[in-house]
Parts: C-alpha cells; structure tokens; sequence
C-alpha cells in the first residue's frame, strides 16, 4: 500500500478484463487492503472471478479485499448526505474511511430545505472527528453543519441537480465560498478523496474534541 | 408612473449633469414617485439640487422624492441581509418595496454559520406576504429561509466574496439550485428588481397566509 | 404534504422499482396530492400499478394522485410557452400549479418573432395573478410579458436550442437581465419549480389586478 | 484607404502623441476618409491640432476627416438603442455607416419593456436596408426587430448592465439564438464593425424592400 | 409563408410522427417553400410518405418542397466550406439560400492551413453579393476571407473539433473578433440562420460589387 | 469567539472608521483573540489607535489582540509558499493557525520548477500533523507535497499569475484535481480558511504520524 | 504529402466508407506515410480491407502506411504517460513522431505523486531532443519534468479526470500557467498534434544538448 | 542562472525596492545574463540605479544586464506581431531569444485581414528555425503561418482586443485549435515564455531546414 494506506483501483475507464488481472495480482498481498471504486456490474464481475470473497457494496459501486475491513482507530467518521440521490457517492466515502481504518457512520436526507432534520442529527454530529457532507443542487449543507461542529468538514459536491447546477459546478462553488470556517473541498463526485481525507484527519485520535469548544 | 409604478433612475454610468437634468424634470410629476438609484455622492448633490426635500438613503445609495412613500398597502415585504457587507443591496431592495407602497421591515445578519439567528426571526418572517433575501459568497440562505416559509422567496446574489465567489456567480448558481420549491431569482446586486417582484408579490393581500400553510 | 403543499417525487434517476415502492406507500394518504415528475414510461408504468386512476400527463412526463386536483383557489396562472418545443417544460409548471391548487390557462407558441402572437392574448395575460413563462434560445419573451403585466412573471428557461445556447444558459442569463421589472427566474427545464413559484405568487388572491395599475 | 473604404484609427491604447502623428500623415490624404474611433479628450485634441476641421462627435468618441462625409448612396441604415445608455455604441455605429456613405437614422430609447416604442417607428424602420440594434442587458431587441422587417439586423451587443450581463456576454448570446432569422452578430461594443457591416449590406441598393416581402 | 420567405420546419426533437402531420398540411400550400431542417432518416421517410416529390439532401439533412426552388434572383451567394467536415453544416447554409431564391456556388477545403486553395477561389469569392464561410477548430478563415472580399461575410462557426474546441466555442470567439471588418456571425452549426441571412444580404442586387472597391 | 475559537474581523470593504468603532469594541474582551484580516494602512492604524499593542503582521495584512498568541497545543501546522508573491496569502494563514494555538512553521520558494527545494524540506514536511501549501499559476506544489506526507495537505490557490491563470481559477483546479489522495482545498487567495482549517486539523494531537505510515 | 510530412486521416466522424476510400487512394502514393488517427474498430477494418499490412496500433487507434517507419533521424522524442489512463493518447503522439522520421521512447505511470518515479527516469529524459509530457487531472506534470530537463517540453492536456477536470479543461489551465519555461501546449487529446510538434524540434540535430546547459 | 539559462526576474508586484535589491545583488554575477520583466517606470529606475549600463527596452518594459547580450548561435528566431498593438509582448519574446543568444528578427503589422503583408515576408519567415506569432483578437496568424513554414510556431496569444475577445481568451482558443500542426501554445501575454521556447527550439542548430521540407 502506497504510504501504508489501502491501495485504490479506479475502474472507470479499464474494461473488466484489464480490472481482473489486477485483481488477480492483488491476491498475493493480503496484508494490504485494496478498494476498486466506482465498479459497474461487469468489473465487479471480474473481481469476484478472482476474489471471491471480495466485500461488493454496490450502492457505492466499489468492491474491497480483503473483505473485513481493519479494526477501528482513530476519530469517528460521520458521513452526511443531503439528500437519496447523494447516497451513492456518500457511501463511497464511508468505505473507504472504513477501510482506511476510522469507525464511521451515516446520515441520510438532511438537506436544508428542513432544517429540523439536521438539528435532529446534532449529537451524532458532535461526537465525530470529522464530518463529510455530500451535497448537489445548492451545495448548502456543509455551511450548515461547519457553523454547528468544532471539527473539519469535508465538503463534496455531488452532480446531483440540473440545469444550471452544471454537472455540480453550482455546489463546488457554494461550498469554496462556505460562510463558516473549518470547510475542506474535494472534487465532485469524488466520494473516494472525501473519504480518504476525512479518515486522515481522524487518525491518531480517539476522544471526541472537548465541549467547551463547540 | 410606468404601468401605475414608481419611476426609476438608474444613475450609474450617467453624469451627476445628466442625473440633474432628469431631477428638475421629475419635479413636475409629483403625484408620481421617483427613484434615483446607485447614486454617488456627485449623482446625489445633483438631485438635492433640483429637489431639495427628496429622500437620501446613503447606504442604499438611493434617493426618492417626493420624500413621503406612499401609506402601505398589501402584505409585509420582509427584506433579509446574510451578512452586513449585503446591507446596501438589502436596503435598495426594502426602499424599492416601501416606495411601491408596502410595509417593510429589515433583518440583519442572519447567515447559516450561526443557525439560531434565522431561527430566532421565524415570527417576523412568517408575517411576510414575501421576503427578499440577500446573500454572497455561497448563497445559502434562501434555500434556509424558503424551508421554514409559505410564502414567495425573492434570492437576491450579492457580489460580496472573493475568489471563487466569481463576482457573484457562486451564488447566483446556489440560489438557482435551490433544494426548497419557492425560490425566485434575480440578478446579482439588483436590489432594485427584488424589491419590486417582492412589492408585485406582496400587492393587493393584507392578511398573513393561513397558519395551516406553514 | 410539507407545509400543506403536495409531495413531489423527482423519478429522474430513480429505477421504476424505487418509484414503485413510493407510489404504493403514498396510497395510504390520499389527503394530500402526490405528483411524479419527470417520469419515463417506466416509472408511468410502475405508478399505474401501484395507483390504477393517477392522472397521467404524457406531454408533462407527469403523474398526479388523487387524480382529482384541488377544488381551484386563489388567483389565475398562465402559463405561456413560447415555441412549441418549450411545451413539455410549460406543462409540467402547469400542472403543478394546477394540482396546488390555482385556475390555470396554458397558451403556446407566442415567440417573440411574430408579436402579434402574444399581443393578441393580451386580454387572457392581463387577467392572470401570476404569468409563467417558458423560452429558450435568445429567453426574449418574458422581458416582453413583464412590460405587459403588472403581476410577477416567473421565467423559465428551457434547454431548447443548440449551439450557443448553451444547454439553457443563453436563456437564463437573458431573463436575469430581463429589461423590465417583476421577473423572477427559476433553474433550466425546472418547470415543477416555476409552477410551484407561481402558485405560491397566486395564493390567497382572487380578484385580478386593478385595472389602473396596468 | 484599404478597399476603398474609410481608414480606421482605433485610439485606445495609443497615446495621444502616437495618434497625433497618424493625424499628421492623414493630412496628406484628402481623398480618403479617416475615421478615429475610441478617441478620449486627450486623443482628441492631437487629433484636432494637426486636422483642426476635423469633424469630432464627442458621444460617438470618434473624429473623421475630412469633416464632410460623402453623398450618401445605397440604402438606407437605421441605428436602433435600446436605451440611451446604448447611445455610444449606436452613434458609433451611425457615424462609421456615414462615412462609408450611406443615409442614415437614428431611433433610440425603444427597448422590448414598452413595445408601443419600437412599434411607433415600424414605417421608419420598414425603409431601411439594414438596421443595427444596440442592446444591453437581456439582448432582446434585435430578436423582435428582426420580426418586424425583411432585411438584415446587424445586432449589437453592449456591455451595459451589471451582475449577471458579465460584461456583454448575456445579450451577445442571446443574439446569437435570436429566434427571428436575419440576425448579424458583432462583437460587444464594436459600433464601428457594426457600422461598416451595415453600410456593406446596404451598398449598391437605393430602393427599400418591396412591400409584399413583409 | 412568414413575411414572404420559406417556411422552416426544425425537425431535431420532433417525433417522425409530428413532422408527417406537418408534411400532410403543408400539402396545401404549394405556393410557399417549406424546408425540412435537422431531418434525419425517420423524419426524412415520414416527409416523404406526405410529399413524395420533396427534395431531399442528405448531406444537408434537409428536405424542401415544393422541389424546385424559385427562380434565382438577386446577388450571388458563396458558401465556403474549411473542411469536409464542415460541408454538412455549408450545405444546408446554401439550400437556404437556394430555396430563398438566390444563385449559389459551393467552394470546400480551402482551410488557412493551405493559403493557396483559398486564394486559387478569388475570383469566384468576388463575384459574390454575399459569402457563407462555415469553419470549425481556429475558425480563422471567415477573416481571411473578409480581408479578400468587399461584400458581407456570414461567419458560420461549426461544433468540428474537439477538446478545447469546446463544441464551437473556440471559433464562434474568433469569428466574433475577426481582424477585418464586414464580418456577421450566427449560432454554431447555424446553416439555416447563416443562409437566410446571406440571401437576405443579397436580395434585391444582381450586379456585382465594381472592381473599384476591392 | 464563535465556538471558542477567536473572532475574525474582514477589513475589506469595512472603513477605517467601522474598523475602528470594532476594534474599541474588542477592548471588552481580553480573552478572546480577535484576528483583524485584510487590513490596508488605514485599517491597521484604526485598530492601533484603539489597541496601541495589537500584533501587526505588515506582510499578512493582519493585526491580532491580544499581542501574545495562545501557548502553543496540538500537532505542528507548517506552511510553505511556492514563490515569494504567494508570501502574503501564506503568512496569512500562518498566523490564523498561530492564533487558533498551534505551533507553526514557514516554508518559502520550494515551486515545482526546482524540486530540489521541496526535497531538501522534508523533515520539516514529515513534522507537520497538517500542511497548508500556498500555490498560484499551475497550482501543481500540493499534489507533489501530499505525494511526500502521510498528513492532510490544505491546497490554498492564489491570484498570482496572469492570462490564462484567470485570477486564480487555474490553480484551483489543480488543486481539486490534485493525483495524490489527501488533499482539501479553499477559496482563490482565502489564507485566514486554510490557517483555520488546518488548525482544526492539528487541534488536540501533538505526536507527530508514526514513520511507519510515510 | 503537405509540406514533406506524412498525411494525416483524422477518422472521426468519417463513416467507415468514407475511411475506405480515402484508403483505396492512398495506395497509389507508397512514397509517403498516410496515417490514420482515432480509428474506431469499423474503421480500423476498412483500412485494412485496402491495405492489408497497414501497421495497427490498436492502443492508440492508429493505422500507418506503409506500416514501417522512416529510418529514425533527429533527435530523441520521450513521450512520458503521467498515468495509465493517458497512454492511448501518449501513444498517438509517439506513433506520430515516429512515423515522421523520429527516435522514439515511452515512459509510462510516473505522475507526481511518486515522485521518485519520474527521478528514475532522469537519465532518459536528459537523453531527448524534446519531450512529449501527456497528464490529466492535475495537470502537473509538465512542469515538473520541464524544471529537470534543458530541452522544450511539449505539455499535452488529456480529458482523464472527472467532476471539476471538465473534460480536460484543468490540465490545460495548469499547463498554460507551468511554472519552469519551456512549456509548448497543444490542444487537450491532441496526440497527433504533440508528436507532429516534437517531430518537428528534434529534427536536423542529433547531439543531446550538451551537459552544462543542465 | 538556472539551468545555464538567464535568470529572470518578473517585476509586477514587486516594489521598486525590492527590484533594487535583486538588481544589488545582480551586480555580482556578471557571468550570467539578468532579465528584469514588466519593469514600469519605477522598477525601471531602481535597476539603473544599481545597473547603470542595463540595457533598457522601454517597448518590452524589459532591462538586462549584463547589456550585452550573449554572441548569437543555433537557428534565427523570428517574432512577428500581428498588429502594433501586439508589438510589446512580441518585443518581449525578441528580447528574451535574443538575451538567451540566439540570433532574432522582428516583422510587424502583418495581420490576416491583409494576407499580402505575410507573404511578402516568406523568405525571411522560412528561414527561421523557430517562429513566435503575436496575435490578440482572432488569433488567426498562427495557423496561416504555421501552413507556410516547416519549423514550429510559438503562439503567443496577447490580450489586445474587447468584449468577446475576453483579455485574451478568444486567441488562446483559437490558437490551440490550429488547423495546422507544428503550434506550441503559451500563457496569454507571456511574451518572456513565447521567447524562451522559441530560444529552446533553435538552440545547437544553425542551418535553416533543407528547402524540400516546406
Ligand atoms: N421536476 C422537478 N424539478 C425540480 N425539482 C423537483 C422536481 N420534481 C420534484 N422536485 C423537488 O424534488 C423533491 C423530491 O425529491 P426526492 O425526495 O428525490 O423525490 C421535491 O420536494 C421537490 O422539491
Ligand atoms: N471602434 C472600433 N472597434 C473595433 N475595431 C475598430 C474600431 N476602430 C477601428 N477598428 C479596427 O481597427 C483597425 C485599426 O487598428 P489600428 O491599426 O490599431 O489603428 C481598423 O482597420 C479597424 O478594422
Ligand atoms: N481573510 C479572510 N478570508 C476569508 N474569510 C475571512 C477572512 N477574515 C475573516 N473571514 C470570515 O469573515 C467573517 C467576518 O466577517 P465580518 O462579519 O464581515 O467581519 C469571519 O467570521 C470569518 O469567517
Ligand atoms: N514576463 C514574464 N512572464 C512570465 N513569466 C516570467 C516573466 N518574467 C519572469 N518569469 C518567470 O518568473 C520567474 C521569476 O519570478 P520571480 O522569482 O518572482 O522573480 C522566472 O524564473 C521566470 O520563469
Ligand atoms: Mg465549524
Ligand atoms: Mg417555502
Ligand atoms: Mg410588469
Ligand atoms: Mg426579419
Ligand atoms: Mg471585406
Ligand atoms: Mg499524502
Ligand atoms: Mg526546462
Ligand atoms: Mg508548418
């Protein structure tokens, strides 16, 4: 693993055939995790020839082996969406900090048009090292939640939305120009980086960041 | 009037010579109001010339005479700034509505890092028959506010940010992508135009939407 | 229903299974009106199975359950297309505007090229509380309804045209330029959003604007 | 002069001295007509110490030489502003088509949001062989001019207006998706490229459009 | 016919269906051209079922009916294609002029990469009354050619080309800044819009422009 | 302050006088640090008026009181600039992270050009529990620097560069398309976000990463 | 062959047919080298129909007749990969040099993220007359590689990348603002036009740039 | 200097004192040649105050030191300006190949609205071993003058131009979408950049390519 971290295979662009081989490659190094992120049906195929036991999460579209994931160190992870259509790439983020080695957990459909359910979320929020927030259409969330925990937020804009959200420029923007401090931007669509990051900056810590500083 | 409406001057890119000669026009008309906006200190002096009496709102930048609006009608036009830097914009946008003869009240520095301040105002905001809601940088707000009202949202972009913030740009898109249904668009720093689409919106209605809407 | 408005379900993206499931959990709150928007055949289909008599507008991509919309309050919509491609766009605005309860008339292909076309609805456009108006291309025509009417327009640029069009962006920047006060723009193709905009304009109201004003 | 037309000087980015001593040289040739265009108080004046009869317009910002244009011929070239804040570009335009020799006339203040303007001059505009409309904003003019009458409209786009107008760039594309054809594009501010257009379509042509072809 | 000249019918995202009910009416009136643009093979057969003696050029993707067109009058009109790639876009540039009622002449391949096929065309270019330059990737030629000829070029930017190219951007631009004056620019892939506007320019003259003015 | 952390007061585009009415406001609090950023001459000498001992960091443009920064706590931030005109921008977010009570370190001159430099600091690199890098033109230095450290990078673009730099926009992207996992950018030139974030990052952690993750 | 260089086939957008008989043509010119670039399978089929021992490198979805290469003159071209993604259009650029008359050699998967890789390959690198650098994403590179080599280094943007990459518009940015000299850009994908370029400076010199300039 | 190459320094936004203490410092390396870029007025004075033999080209706002520059060797380089207006950054690329030792030759004012003027300077074009092309709006000549000679063209793109030409952008697209390969792009107005590759291209060469290449 490149730096000690699990080892990444982007599948988007290879055909399965291509997919497989590494897979098959990977068999010998069982000390090292490897994802194969953003997978359609034919390369976690190819996967599966060559790893059977492969964990598939096929929300998120990305396969890992070894299947169990190491045992959790470091901060908690909490990954947010704002709304359905962001799950898949949220789910991205959460396995891949789950297989970076952080305990993660997940909040589905909070978007600001209700603010109550965010506000509902709030203790869970407060107990994470770091949050990721995916976000499409006004890309407003992660302002919101930056202005409601102490620790970073890792802001990923999705290309959920139409029209003038040009393929998730709309929410990218919104959240380089984030009103609260504390906000972190990863590209769009890119579940992986979020995840990636988040579980960085969780690492080597364990204890949630003291209340007085909320 | 145009159409029954206030007539407007739209003072940038005129000379205050310019800006004179339509004042001492205008004092013939006074059963009709008129708005000089983003007027500069010399675009200023030039109308007091003409029409000593008229209205100066220094932060608005905007004059009116004659100097009285009209007795309110319709239903309250609430008019909301993000943050201070959006006040100027915001105020063109209240002296607009109140000049087109709506009630009108102001509220400032509301934005979504500090949640509890928008939601400290819900009362006053859910009086409104329409709000206008000023905002930069990454444009939240209006998707935060139309979430907890009935009623119309005017989003008015600011160009107050820096960087990616694009002149405005970020969130002009945000405020089109808005998660909540209601949201009505204008164009960056118009001020001017949201409060007149608040002041047609809030025209010939008194009463505050049922409370069962909300 | 949020707020007392109907429920929305955006199938864009979803499978017909997904829409299915929805549309079998909605059959047990026939109070409130459930419209699904942007629904291919299939999702029309997984609908129709699920709530047999949900009314179906092809032309729209829209169905609507209880089929029945609301008994009609408030003020008149219209609804004006200006090319006849622009007609999917414009239904859907108008059935929403319908199922949220307003009188709505549609009136189609009164491009600005041939201005007879729209001058000779100036009777009907005049009696509307709230005017939506769907172009795309050079989005010219909505400058000229608002200096036509003295209620809100709402603009909705579509995604027709080629070339410079941009995707809808010629016509979006255009209606944010728009030469006449009381314009409000809404996202590309959003026509769920304009009609929900609109509706909202028209609440509360029944009478037509004075004529004086005009 | 190149073609036999009229030699342009475009002063901006010159200094007066620079442009003083093309002035200098201009005076030997009388035969030829010499345009400075984008002429400020300082080019001016060392245009008008070496050509002291020059014929200065200071709206247009622009000095011919010799003073007097030719007898015009062709047909004629009507210059629409949409607003007189268009005035510059258009006078640009109007002089450029004269010196080149064509009749001309100017129409101004007749933008889309009071459509009584522009119908008010159809018979005038109906005699032209060319128009050219100078529009800022939403760029909507040309479109319905273009409606009007069977010759060619050399549309001008301006970079008046703010915010979301991005320099000219909102009406330069809404002339390109003109929704009339006959529609000529320029660039924004170039009244000289669209002065000279018009005179080329109307060279060689005395007699308006027949009738019939409206 | 509107205002004397064909009748257009833009058969891209229409159905074949709702074209054939276009055909069928169109049958009545053999004293208007009607062309059938964008039409691909679906469209072109449900044409033809209607009106089986249409012309129909494939290359163009157009059909006109009745299939002679008029009787040439006015000036000539020059379509010049850069490159092959170009001649879809020229052709159907120059059947609208040819069905609008001018002469026509095709020239293609004379790219600026290879000056001396350009130049070897000189004397056909001026004859012209009007030239359509249809030109993709630098979109250099349309000044190239205004620099050669003293009549109106009709710059016709065309989406060929690719990566920053941008689907036309890149020479729509260039054609917007063209070095020499006398240049009109229209929508990228415009060939209906370049060709009428051409046939505009060179109705009413059939005289060539006088050897002086070159 | 804002949950514990100091206070920030934006200068720009606040007069000195506004400036200063703050800053006689901040005297109150002696146990809050307040951060005056981007402030010009005329600011800064507001504040001294009314804290004579406020820090002043000429180069970052900021001022702080009070003077003495926190004792430092948490994991060391180190801050390295590309080039020397990225020095303010950097330093900026240097003392932010100071303020906020880290312990920091300055990195100048190490750009991509000359790898040797970046290489030759990388012990100091490897110290850090967060890197800020400062970046304008090709915006390349933090993909290189995540690439040589376990730590998160915090990618803060600049406006230096010219042309097709576009204010920032090209480093931007960069940064956000960055090869190396790890990466979090912030708004074009925003050095108070990155200090900020970075300091949340090293915030309740002192032991440096352990080698074995390099 | 225009201007002693071999003829290019651009198949894109050309049907299979098409491709055929400008194949079947170019049988009768054995003296020059005809290559055909982004040959689709169909095309790649019909070229071979005609000429059979066409060289086809399928990778880079190019043929070249007759399939060998002129015997090598000039200096060496390294074209580097930055990622495995980049290789089909590294190879295009490598091909095309080639069959120009170059020495040629690949450099695969050394972007900056591992910088050691590209260090490994200094001796190589230094051994070239010019250097082809094919990266996408970050874009960077190009300048990493220009700041450890003496001769130019022709940069070549590929559309690798997603979400904020925008089909290859950051690279492109990113290399247009490299921070070492010596950078030539060419258009994103463009792999023929990297390799004609580089062809074009390694000719008439085969010496590697002397030691000291290093 | 690095590399064996000048060292260079870019003056904008530096102060004159800082530019005077580099120049200081200068005065010790005779040995290696010192550009001082986009010196203005001030910075201009400050180097000959330490440096009071600089040589200064007030055109190129451009001092070096030692002021002579190096005895030419490799290939001539020839910068040509599109317009006058291009003449400074042109000037600047002259300087910069010339002060790097290679011998240089400038043509002005041979723009593509005139194509005489370009080919009556093939002879000295063809014997260039590297052309830098200047050119603001269009951005046409480097694709005419890269289809005239057989060695590659530097395209400088300057900033000369308005409205659509979008500080320089227009040109930049144009210029990396040339119809004729052999064009090496550089950042808008880098006329140092333009220089310096063009100085690396006809480095170690002195002979003018064989005449049967072109
Ligand atoms: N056609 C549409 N265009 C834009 N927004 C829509 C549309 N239809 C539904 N929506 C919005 O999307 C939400 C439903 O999203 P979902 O929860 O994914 O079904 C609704 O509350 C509406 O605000
Ligand atoms: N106002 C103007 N806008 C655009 N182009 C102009 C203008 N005035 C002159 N030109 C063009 O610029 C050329 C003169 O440029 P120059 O040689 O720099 O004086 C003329 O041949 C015209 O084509
Ligand atoms: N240099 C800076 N760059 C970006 N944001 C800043 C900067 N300085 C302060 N801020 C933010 O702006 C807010 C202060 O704005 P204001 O209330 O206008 O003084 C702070 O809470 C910070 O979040
Ligand atoms: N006019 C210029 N345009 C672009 N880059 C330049 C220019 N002059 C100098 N440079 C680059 O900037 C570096 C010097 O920057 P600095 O260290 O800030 O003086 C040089 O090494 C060149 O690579
Ligand atoms: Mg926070
Ligand atoms: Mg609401
Ligand atoms: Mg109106
Ligand atoms: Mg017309
Ligand atoms: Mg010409
Ligand atoms: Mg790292
Ligand atoms: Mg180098
Ligand atoms: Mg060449």
């Amino acid at each position: 693993a490149r730096r000690g971290y699990p080892e990444a295979v982007y599948c988007e662009g290879k055909t399965p055939d291509q997919v497989g081989s590494i897979a098959a490659a990977v068999r010998a190094r069982p000390d090292v995790v490897t994802l194969f992120t953003r997978a359609g049906p034919g390369h976690a195929e190819a996967v599966r020839r060559e790893l059977p036991d492969a964990h598939h999460d096929t929300d998120a579209a990305l396969l890992a082996w070894p299947p169990e994931p190491p045992a959790p160190t470091g901060g908690l992870v909490v990954v947010v969406a704002a709304g359905t259509s962001d799950l898949p790439v949220a789910r991205e983020a959460l396995q891949t900090a789950r297989y970076l080695g952080r305990p993660t957990e997940l909040v589905v459909d909070v978007g600001v048009a209700g603010l109550h359910r965010v506000l509902g979320r709030l203790d869970l929020l407060r107990r994470a090292r770091a949050v990721v927030v995916a976000a499409g259409m006004d890309g407003a969330l992660p302002s919101v939640v930056a202005g409601l925990v102490a620790v970073p937020v890792v802001a990923l804009p999705t290309s959920v939305g139409y029209g003038a959200a040009f393929g998730g420029l709309a929410p990218l923007l919104a959240m380089l120009n984030a009103c609260a401090p504390g906000v972190a931007v990863v590209n769009i669509d890119n579940g992986y980086g979020a995840g990636h990051l988040a579980a960085q900056i969780a690492a080597h810590i364990a204890a949630p960041p003291p209340a007085g500083e909320r």
